[in-house]
């Protein structure tokens, strides 16, 4: 296993996926014992695990490994949600204590949680299951200011990305994103308008759930940021509209890639941090699967930009992870699918004619 | 567990979900640790195990069995399918070798799979996994006469509810549909274009894969037929429209809702069943849970009549019960969140303002 150091190092060690195993599994799928293509998009799936794994019968991608990167926001401040702020840090604790969406989710489904405190603006305890290390207590408000230095991004960056290295070393073989943060749909939502140029006042939304005051208010912060955060890309732009944890989920993302694991992509907060790690290596996204279509609209968007189209679309809003690791069994099964199923010959069953 | 000798028995066995519970639930919800209706449809998925199953926390819907009816048709003589109809029976082999879609995706999913012969063109051998019971070699052509008697109707209505008994009676706690038999989906657009009054031609589709002149043929006989029918109902309408394994599944639906356990839909076949249960009792309805959206158009005619709305959209057309299995694991997170997640009280989490 690579130790990332480095950004450039973690960015230099993402190579394509193989485009010549894809072809053949494509082949393999038409010789297994049902009609043409009619799985469908699980086909498809099982076609993408193919081309990452490199290997025509991709590996079950199992263990999953869900992180669940926490941080606060600055622009908090400003009264863009109606939950307090120290809720993340509460959401921490029941991260740790099992009694989350996400904990219930991942026990249902064979997957392991991590959670890490990569910037939550309470001082957190150590737990076992927490990996704490905080990089600031929260984001500056990105209203008025860069949310992170430059620094502090690529410190957050190399969180996530180790994070992966760990849970890849420990035997994960499928990476879940997830988060926690009290109104980090905002710094969000300014990323995703900043990376695909979708305007800041369509992409905007209520979030958790906010009335329509406080959504006009989160909608002139995101406007207004976008526009002081201009054209910048990256690290930069990471740094200008920030979220400690969307950075920590751009390393993991990336990471992931880099390991040659296939990583399942949540809501709309994920997404921001995986169209950042898109712009850093474009190659990424061959690495990433769409869990769901969240309802918060920026989620459509960074959708849109970087190709994906998600498994499942069931109004989830949550975070956490929740969408990614809901959909994580039709991952399992798509692999499967290439192991498991017989073929025509074996069988001894007719083809069409 | 009631034994169902007799079809009436069967239906006055079935009484409503308790809305009561359903309520409390959906109170329950809005205590767990997440912004209220963050989990979509996942909570509404909840409220309605919790309604089946009379408790506000409901049973977690485990062991899930899958039971797979297959059955033969005239109507394959008039070219509907580019498949032999020994596939069929060379179908039921390979479930039983566990070589088939729905064994892999079942066993990825800790789902029993039960193969029931209730009407297989050519004689099958005995097999541990097979309930070997055929009714008859087949249905009649049912581009000239009835497909089937009333008589062979009923046995196959409780073959399908036995079946679901003694599946109830080893432990089961959710039932999935799963279907074979070549050339089924020209009965199956019949009975949902007769049940629905959605016409015929547009409800024809291209079933597992066929090319345009065979859709045009597979199109006139599903419209002569449906006027052929005429305004028939229930057994009738089975008898006239046929199906052994559609019928088969009215029976399971019926009985899955008679015990009070839910009951997972798959593709255009098994809505076909479970639109003929509806007819013999609305409240089958309310055990139902939408596995998928088909690409076969008479799918969303069915679904819209049955009031459901389907966890999965994923482009299959495969049946076995394939979109059913696959969106099983999405039943059991939805009572699992009910059952596992801490309240805002319990976790020390601040609600929102």
């Amino acid at each position: 296993m690579v130790s990332y150091s480095t950004l450039p190092e973690l960015i230099a060690s993402i190579s394509d996926v193989d485009d010549a195993v894809a072809a053949d599994a494509r082949a393999r799928h038409r010789q297994l014992t049902k009609p043409p293509d009619s799985l469908g998009r699980i086909e498809a799936l099982g076609v993408q695990l193919a081309a990452i794994a490199g290997a025509v019968v991709p590996p079950v991608p199992a263990p999953a490994a869900a992180a669940v990167f926490a941080g606060d926001h600055g622009v908090h401040a400003e009264g863009v949600s109606p939950w307090p702020q120290e809720v993340t840090a509460q959401m921490v604790a029941n991260f740790c204590a099992g009694g989350a969406a996400i904990n219930v989710i991942a026990r249902a489904n064979d997957i392991s949680v991590t959670v890490v405190n990569v910037g939550v603006a309470i001082r957190i305890d150590d737990h076992p299951m927490l990996r704490n290390v905080p990089i600031r207590a929260g984001t500056r408000n990105l209203r008025t200011e860069a949310a992170l230095t430059a620094d502090e991004v690529i410190e957050a960056i190399l969180v996530g990305a180790g994070t992966a290295e760990d849970l890849l070393t420990d035997g994960a073989r499928c990476l879940i994103t997830g988060d926690m943060g009290i109104a980090n749909t905002t710094p969000s939502a300014a990323l995703i308008s900043a990376a695909t140029g979708v305007p800041a006042a369509e992409i905007t939304g209520r979030g958790t759930g906010i009335d329509d005051a406080t959504l006009a208010r989160k909608r002139r912060i995101v406007i207004e940021a976008v526009e002081r955060a201009g054209d910048v890309k990256g690290v930069e732009l990471l740094a200008e509209l920030g979220g400690l944890e969307i950075a920590a989920l751009t390393g993991f993302c990336l990471a992931g890639a880099a390991a040659r694991v296939p990583v399942i992509v949540d809501g709309v907060i994920a997404l921001a941090g995986a169209i950042v790690a898109a712009q850093l290596q474009p190659l990424v996204t061959r690495y990433l699967i769409g869990g769901h279509r969240s309802v918060e609209p920026a989620a459509a968007a960074a959708l849109d930009a970087l190709g994906l189209d998600p498994l499942l679309d069931l109004d989830l809003r949550l975070g956490e992870g929740t969408g990614a690791a809901l959909a994580y069994p039709l991952v399992r099964a798509a692999a499967e699918i290439l192991a498991g199923m017989a073929t025509f010959d074996d069988a001894g069953v007719k083809q069409s004619e």
